[in-house]
């Protein structure tokens, strides 16, 4: 019995950042938020690989007691993203995208995970990720990703997924093309009123904003000595935040503070390093010391007994 | 006797952004920063405007006890800037920057502020802002703001002064392009080993990081429903700062940390309208509790008592 359930890719990357670069390396949205989640809660993928998927990825997940039952094997080639970053680190430059075993991707949910409470859809076609909630059992709790291309190519299938998860979890872009406004306040607001009671919008190095019903919560990203690899940071944000969620078993304001904060907390580790070299090595003494360091830097003090001035006047005259 | 000496531009600003547009209406880095100052300390400020000055706006200073003494009348027009924001309201597109008076500007310190013991020399020539600390009588804090331009045109003397300032205030990009480094931390310790001992990197809508000594802490912006104008954000946080710690009188971390919430709570009213519209008009009522929602949106619960997992084993193989 597995407490989270993710649906999504398993990849092989290239990655070139001004830090060097990986060939072929583990990857894919399921594979970080599945890492993830691990060190929280008992966790289940759901993807494809290629017949060219090294045996050694397939046993990195299941040393770590990671559910593959549901890791299809198909003929042809696995997943892959050739990509490189820039100084900034912020954005993602796609060099090539070549589906390969992805294009055919029909995902069959084992039933020992059909009945998984927490259930995070990773950024696959959203008429796939319909094709999961059919195949699943009333999940207590459903958070999906999305990006661009499914935003422009199939927004209807889009907004029926959208509008059966409960929380939808896109970066700040997304969030603008998804909804139309540039303003994340009223972004957050236009997803709310087509269904999900939550909303994380991820900001990269700047951290995200988390709303939950009428609830809003701001957790910084922790400001990293090193970073040589962005990738996968917004799926290892979304597996820490759901492993948390599944781990505690509540939906209080408290448990979600809770979990988005062990959310980043996990994401400034995926980026320390290229590929999953630094995710699929923690040890829980280490999260729970840069969880509080996180929780130190955040620290605002009650505003002291002091006097304040009031202006007592109007602005001025228009 | 004032507690906080401001040397900047006053000045009128044109201002167009998706929300509206103002012409002529009170801007400048000394007059931003010494409203937001003036909710907590006594301020005096130090500048230059022209015979087009509007009266109206010195006595918009004066009613509200802020120091004139040192603002010089001078023949010619004030300082003018144009300039308009886009949807993303996050980069100031100039038009036009007529210096006019503030061409020949060159600060003469009022006997009476001589002994301030907290300054801020805003965003003006370094040239200038260290003949203001040949003026003035030890102070125990300085802070330095100073912008692109200074950093490519008068690179020495902004090293000479910025040597001579306790906290160097600047935003992302500045940062980056002073130190010669794209990141954040990189360029604190750059800034740091020149001589200031804090360092606050603002980022605008993603709030600010605040160096002092080996601490780190980070404030969020206030989420807002409306921002019209961020003109003058920046320097509104200058100065809550600065006028917090002139205020709460010591340099203790819970000190700094409470000065940046509170320029952070203030810069958040300074964006509602244009010009300085709403900062001029706030109430301590309504600044106190802005402040404690910041507090509760940065909130950050201690790390509960559940079991981490921890992987056991390295990476994958290289």
């Amino acid at each position: 019995m597995i407490d989270v359930l993710i649906v999504g890719s398993v990849a092989l990357d290239d990655v070139r950042t001004p830090f060097g670069e990986v060939h072929a390396a583990l990857g894919g949205s399921a594979v970080y938020a599945a890492l993830a989640a691990n060190y929280l809660s008992s966790v289940g993928i759901v993807g494809v690989v290629g017949a060219d998927f090294p045996e050694k990825y397939v046993r990195l997940l299941t040393e770590r007691d990671i559910g593959v039952e549901g890791l299809e094997h198909a003929a042809g080639d696995t997943f892959r993203w050739k990509g490189y970053y820039d100084y900034d680190l912020g954005t993602a430059h796609t060099l090539e995208t070549c589906l390969n075993v992805f294009a055919d991707f029909a995902p069959k949910i084992p039933a020992a995970y059909q009945s998984a409470p927490f259930l995070f859809l990773a950024n696959i076609d959203p008429v796939l990720q319909a094709e999961v909630l059919r195949q699943v059992h009333k999940p207590r709790l459903v958070i999906l990703d999305t990006m661009n291309y499914w935003i422009t190519h199939q927004r209807e299938a889009l907004l029926e997924v959208l509008a059966r998860a409960d929380v939808v979890m896109v970066n700040e872009s997304e969030a603008r093309q998804l909804t139309g406004t540039p303003h994340v306040l009223q972004a957050a607001r236009w997803i709310r009123r087509h269904g999900p009671r939550g909303v994380v919008i991820k900001k990269g190095e700047h951290g995200a904003l988390v709303f939950w019903g009428d609830q809003l919560f701001v957790v910084p990203a922790f400001p990293l000595e090193t970073i040589k690899d962005p990738t996968g940071a917004g799926d290892t944000f979304a597996g820490g935040f759901i492993g948390t969620l599944a781990k505690l078993g509540d939906l209080s304001e408290q448990t979600l503070r809770v979990a988005a904060s062990t959310a980043a907390t996990l994401a400034s580790f995926a980026v320390e390093d290229f590929s999953v070299h630094r995710l699929a090595s923690l040890d829980g003494g280490e999260i729970r010391d840069r969880y509080q360091r996180l929780r130190s830097l955040a620290l605002i003090d009650p505003f002291p007994g002091i006097a304040l001035r009031s202006s007592g006047r109007p602005g001025p005259e228009r």
